[in-house]
């Protein structure tokens, strides 16, 4: 996924930032009346199958295909438990990105909350914007306001306090369209996918463009996915002494962009073997694929396609948000599995 | 530990590339004649005991005591498996760091591999002096010139050639003086300490200010730590694709420092949990105790203190190399536990 929810000024950015903008002014391809359509529960017969919610196909088979070859022992294609490691990006590819990503969301949501402390926000924008819910003058204030925004409400405090203000945050608010708590707008399928996965030996990871200490409060919880599991966008800290007390003060400065060319970087950096399995769901991945899912040795390069605008949104040919004609383009050529949320899944969330 | 074999430029250095030039003109505080003392066998008895290289004490308690009320789910001071994370020290923590930093003594090595291709070196400092054993010269050479010895051997490869050029010099290479090889100058009761806390459900991580891509090729098999709980110093990298297969190519400029302030900031970056057990040896690792080993609940402290000029080295007091006396004056107070290897330890390492 790209790095939508900006930490930082950063020029690979501007591009993302000023399709963000024009989401902003409303460009979701979904209603919001369609937003949540349930779906017959799941006979009985399916209790015993580990992937559910995936419909016989061309993907589950891949998948099921692909983890017989790397467990079985006798075979030419298995692969050490230790090195059975998998990549998965979160945004669009474990929970849902329209018509914001979530993290945009939350950094609005904070300009809201924390305006009492900013009464001069009234009237300078892009704050104001925000407070009277103003997308045009929103989107008038460009990249360099959405940039101000996101830093002003992630950086300043503790790594525990901005813990406490995610935490809380997913607990007070729901998908403005979904109308459910963002953590549970994740992919039913995919968290099947994962824990059958770690079933199997593999361990799992997050490589998202995402800011990392936006996600590690819930990922352990939501995925199965602990803390230290999770590769992201970073910026960076402090340490001090507060009154005796050791505390990280985060500060208005990128650290690490996990996007794009950056996502084989960091998943060297961050884990330091190069995974067998990576899944994603944009150009944002393309290289995140191609480092896990080229090569020698059985691999799994798998592409979440956004088809269903039913029971999810329909931006299977890119969006003014999200672009994906490279890594679609690159799937056949590699071996990739394309993933249609319409046609492989019977369920996209787990409430259904 | 200091991050004494320099990545990259960095005035942080400055000091510890001096301190290592003072060594490379002979300081080492252990002469090379007592370089391997066998102990007696363990006794049979003690065969149970998972801490069997640490002689009843203090220290031993302090472990004992520790790890039995973190893991009492009825007592006061439990916590859960997933929050067990226990950081580690490498250079003078879990092996030997004299003579000189094992990283700096693989650089200088590489030099002398490297020259047949670099015909010029012959008569280029500080190269020369490294290929005529001209310590006097290294030393003059400052700190640019280790430096520049360690750039030039630690980038321009892919992450899999430096892996293999590190694996194979391990292989090949022995201590100086302890006259095994490196992996074999590790500390066996250090070896205990980090089985015995995985078998009480801990999760066990390397904070060192050493690159993490020196360590990781050996660290699963020595220390039983798998690459992807390795934090360390690391260098810029640069993904490709290269006739169609990927690549991460090492490039000249430095991502980040794990050292002193750093190591805290790394390990909160790279593991994203608090530890509740941080262990090091020397002034660079005061702030990871202070984070790891300062704070609400029951926590374990512990900093490995070489007294021992007979089976290993003194510099008890900090030496030309290393300095300690910041991280000693803290222990007290802190509460935390000072190892002496004499007294301590009734084995220094594995193969005694």
């Amino acid at each position: 996924m790209k790095a939508r929810s900006a930490l930082c000024p950063l020029p690979a950015r501007i591009a993302v930032l000023g399709l963000t903008l024009a989401v902003l002014c409303g460009c979701a391809s979904r209603p919001p009346s369609q937003a949540v359509e349930a779906l017959p529960a799941r006979p009985a017969s399916q209790a015993v199958d580990p992937l559910a919610s995936w419909n016989d196909g061309p993907a589950k088979q891949a998948i099921l295909e692909f983890v017989a070859d790397v467990t079985n022992e006798s075979g030419a294609h298995y692969v050490p438990p230790a090195e059975r490691i998998a990549t998965v990006d979160n945004d669009g590819t474990l929970w849902v990105e329209s018509p914001l990503p979530t993290q945009l969301l939350f950094a609005l949501d904070r300009v809201k909350a924390l305006a009492p402390s900013h009464p001069e926000w009234k009237t300078t924008q892009p704050f104001q914007a925000v407070l009277e819910g103003d997308h045009a003058a929103l989107a008038a204030s460009g990249k360099k306001g959405i940039e101000e925004i996101v830093m002003v409400t992630h950086v300043g405090m503790t790594t525990d306090e901005f813990e406490r203000i995610v935490v809380d945050w997913l607990a007070a608010n729901k998908h403005p369209e979904l109308k459910r708590p963002y953590t549970e707008c994740v992919y039913q399928p995919m968290l099947e996918l994962l824990a059958y996965l770690r079933a199997n030996g593999f361990k799992t990871f997050i490589a998202s463009g995402g800011g990392v200490e936006f996600m590690r409060p819930f990922t352990e919880r939501v995925y199965g996915i602990p803390p230290e599991q999770v590769v992201g966008s970073s910026i960076e800290t402090k340490f001090e002494m507060r009154d005796g007390k050791p505390v990280l003060v985060r500060e208005p400065k990128l650290f690490f962009l996990n996007d794009k060319e950056g996502k084989p970087v960091g998943i060297q950096k961050f884990i330091g073997r190069r995974p067998i399995a990576a899944f994603g769901n944009s150009d944002g991945d393309l290289q995140m694929l191609q480092w896990g899912a080229v090569g020698d040795g059985r691999r799994l390069g798998l592409i979440v396609n956004h088809d269903d605008g039913t029971r999810e949104y329909d931006y299977a040919h890119g969006s003014k948000l999200q672009s994906v004609d490279k890594i679609l383009d690159a799937a056949g050529p590699a071996g990739w599995t394309v993933v249609s949320m319409k046609n492989d899944w019977n369920r996209i969330f787990p409430s259904e």
